[in-house]
């Protein structure tokens, strides 16, 4: 059970190696992972308002390039969830091909005016409504 | 009489072509015009909070390729300027090779609770200030 | 008559304006034109090969934002050709609302064994298939 | 002892969020990596010639944001060496203030004509170099 995001490589994501700059893996994992929110009705965009959800940590594992125009798939699934966090855990597939693995942690926040920024417990529908759509 | 902003290619500008990709000297130019606010004294930062300067138009004409640990100035000078509007000119070079010539124009923008967002006169003392790094 | 390519935007391309960075729009056009080549059976990777499609030149007019997640449209139509340069011209809307317009031009060359670039005649047939393709 | 790299924030590297993209701090690693091997007498260019040094794993622990402007610096030092990888280790500080921790993994490959890519051992004068700048 996963989200999936299908997305194709565009050109100036490629670098002078011929491929897909690493770099570029976090973004693809963070499109997914919104578009996940998205499916779930609900948006970061609005999470955002109120400060939102900045990343705790990311990594990502690569095991085979990415050429431009290459079509590949990110299935999201969630790891780890505690009080204010979640992980979510991707895998890039282009065909039967795996091309890389990775994580990324982002903390819940709220901000009250005159305070500073602290983690905040996620709310139990929004975590809910995620659930909802890894689980298909 | 111009201002210099010196910069080296890094790997992520790169594209499969082995060049830099033609967006990013967009972000080159953008980079000198905010070198430029810091020599005035000034900062596009500050700028910023009351919504700033957005751009109008962008243009660059290329005429070599810039390659990875490449190193080039942008040149810029101040090109028309309006009541709210300042346009950058901007010559980039890699030793003698001229690498291109672009420019950005920008308006400058104020907001007053409850209104929509309007053009605003430049205040002098910016203009000058900013004329002042240009001049040298 | 024009190709129409579609896009959400994603949340790396805004910048902390809150809204879509300037030099991100280039970066449309380009996916746009090359969506418009893969529309005309070819594609501007193979091209590449070869050395393939230099820009000589940019440019966008900025009308309106663009913010997270809209949904906007790249319309684009073949603005002047030569024996050896297409200029393609892009207007971005999102629904009514036009968020600007822009165009490049790229040259069409070639590299033999041991000589330098040079700019060469566009094949006929390719022209013919990209023409087909926003003549709808 | 650590290869110190220095930067300032540029305003395309930010997001809507009002801080550095998280996915902008794999450029930063990236970018110290290779002033290191430009301090060690090496390019990274020349070696990618022959293919190079593809990424095997990245990641990064986000400790505290970077904004606009803000100048930071790219503490270097290698973590684990095998017959073929170096893990580099990277500490991103803005004065006092720990801005996060990250490392990455990368591989050194050959190609042979007609034969498939495959790790290669990394020359020993290539690693005392590096070696030798890390140690100042």
């Amino acid at each position: 059970m996963a989200f999936r995001y299908s997305r194709r490589v565009q050109f100036a994501e490629t670098d002078m190696a011929g491929i897909v700059h690493f770099a570029q893996f976090f973004r693809y994992m963070e499109e997914a992972e919104h578009a996940l929110w998205r499916a779930a009705g609900l948006s970061i965009a609005k999470a955002h308002e109120n400060i939102g959800w900045p990343r705790v940590s990311a990594r990502f594992d690569f095991k085979a390039p990415l050429h431009f125009e290459d079509e590949f798939d990110v299935h999201v699934t969630m790891g780890k969830i505690t009080r204010s966090t979640i992980t979510w855990e991707c895998r890039l597939t282009r065909g039967e091909t795996l091309i890389g693995e990775g994580s990324s942690t982002t903390v819940h926040v709220g901000r009250k005016p005159g305070e500073p920024l602290k983690s905040a417990e996620i709310p139990a529908q929004v975590l809910a409504a995620l659930r909802a759509v890894v689980d298909g």
